[in-house]
């Protein structure tokens, strides 16, 4: 997989600009994520001007983290403009499952629009698939099995790349899984690191498939926050340390570090 | 009192989920001081989502720190759910008394909803009283016996714990009052750091009283905040050490360096 | 120009206080940046308290980095009270230029308020003059000589003072030009990083003229990200060492390394 390398170097010589409709928890975070890895975030959410930025951006993020009414007409607006003009979208269903409002969104905005990735934790992107289907699931709970599982059903229902985040990752586009074991559980321990994943993605996908844009921002962002972690073990300073190694890390480093893998489908 | 590094453990056992409505500025520092100390914090305003969300948390924080009519609304109904719910409630008045409106709102929520705790600073606790009552403190001005007595009063008239915070802290639930004396003037320096005070009581009021939350919260953060100020005494540094020593901070270190004591009231 | 390190000194004796109706990706960096230089910030936007809320404020900044219609009602609701009262305005119009709907709000601002300052870069500002005088500038590209030229015919056609911002900074208030060179390229590597620059110029413009605030800033902020840079050349840790550096700088610094002249204007 030299790809998550040259992706990266891609993403550096194209500096993509990411238009994020987010939550107001991370806004300055995800920003400074997109600046730190090498892309160019704008936020900028107001019907009027949709239009035109939509059309200037390489890529569009849409995160339901703090939504209401007003948000989530600039989020469906966006999101058809991006369809029509085929950028790429990735959405961060953020607590889908923990009420019906977020559920009910996220699956309008599925609908509605052509989004490429869906990222999401276990229960998020669970919650987002027919009630039928997921409730095997349900009684059984977490693991690695069901979140692997998860991505490929939902990447076949939804008919896009789907990434189920947690201890381990899973990347599917209904084609191929890849398993991905970067990262840190100190990542919980700061706000909207989640969110900081979603928005690199944005960038990610500008350069390449969005599988690869997946794959690729969960090996570097792992790295990164392994190699702050390292440096600083408690989460104020883990944090600042992670914007840093967003910006240090390089193809050698990741090459040296990546622990990801393509997991053989069943015939 | 080793109820308060009881506490801290009991927060560490049961990380509670504590829903914020709250202002702009802070979401993403209250958000992270929740998570270094050990708790779950969410944000979320939507009234669309309002009945489940107050549902699942442990308590709610009202923060009118940047509120309009619309996060009112919210923060009203909010308030309502959590009452008929027997959630505890902490309200931080933020900027009562600069401006009319929020000494208003403030009110109002005071009035509409069974608040557990109201933590705010001298001149924003005494605006909410009758005034009355407050002219006598607003000819003298601030003093320590001042804030004492303030915190009694309110406590009494509102029903509920109050701590008036500063230089020195008072805590107060109409029977007994405490005064805290850990804490820099450096916190000043950094924006929100009151508003993650009244997040993080939010976090113990969940899994103690109202009056050892709020004693509990302002012995353990003024302690983290000390500790953060002898590694870095500036303020960019500071801010970041304060959630690594949120994190870090342990039963041991609140014996060791605890400043709070029970104040004998007059018959 | 030792008004530099006075008006320093000056601002740290007054503490204005600075309101800000900004963009939510800034507002807690934004604070923070006052906070530490030694101003005291305050960001409300509800219509129904900005009345008093002006009338307090020592200064009023308006940054329509995530604009809507609900906020931009907030801005030229508080540009008129700030103009009647003559507090003095500083006015960030980001991404001017990239949508109409910027441009247009920026317009108006600058039509129905007196404001003080300007603050934008290249594009943002050659956005807000008319067409006809722009298309020469647009053939030709970004240069220092064109900003400099743009920020005196800005000052000009506006009436007030202009600071075009840069690699290289260039202040008019149409009489004089004022050339700063202080900063680093690392400061485009953290969000809001303009945002603070416009936030500080209304801490100095509480203390000082509109141009003098302009240099002072420019000066004294690109200083303090100087050495900030010099002890961590990482963003993430830059953006906290230059916290630490907006609160540690001091005339003697000031007087050290500021690369500031007037430039000689032809007659």
């Amino acid at each position: 997989m030299e790809w998550i390398g040259k992706n990266l170097r891609e993403l550096r010589e194209n500096h993509p600009l990411v238009q994020n409709i987010t939550n107001f928890v991370v806004m300055n975070t995800t920003a400074n994520a997109l600046l730190a890895i090498g892309a160019s975030p704008v936020m900028a959410h107001a019907v009027e001007e949709l239009e035109e930025m939509v059309n200037l951006a390489d890529a569009l993020v849409i995160n339901i983290g703090t939504l209401d009414t007003h948000w989530v007409n600039s989020m469906l607006k966006a999101v058809k403009i991006a369809s029509q003009l085929n950028k790429p979208i990735v959405l961060d269903p953020v607590g889908a499952g923990a009420t019906k409002y977020r559920t009910k969104v996220a699956r309008t905005i599925l609908e509605e629009g052509r989004i490429s990735i869906l990222r999401g934790n276990f229960s998020e992107v669970q919650s987002l698939l027919g009630s039928g289907r997921t409730r095997g699931v349900d009684a059984v709970g977490y693991d690695e099995y069901l979140a692997q599982e998860l991505a490929l059903r939902a990447s076949e229902e939804f008919g896009l790349t789907v990434a189920v985040t947690g201890k381990t990752d899973f990347v599917s586009d209904g084609n191929r899984i890849f398993r991905i074991e970067n990262g840190t559980p100190l990542l919980g321990r700061v706000t909207g690191t989640g969110c900081m994943v979603s928005s690199i993605m944005g960038a990610f996908v500008a350069v390449s498939s969005p599988v690869q844009a997946s794959v690729s921002t969960l090996v570097i962002f792992g790295i990164a926050a392994e190699k702050a972690e390292e440096e600083s073990p408690y989460p104020g300073s883990f944090h600042v340390k992670l914007y840093d190694w967003l910006y240090k890390i390089d193809e050698e480093l990741v090459e040296k570090r990546k622990r990801v893998r393509e997991i053989e489908m069943e015939g």
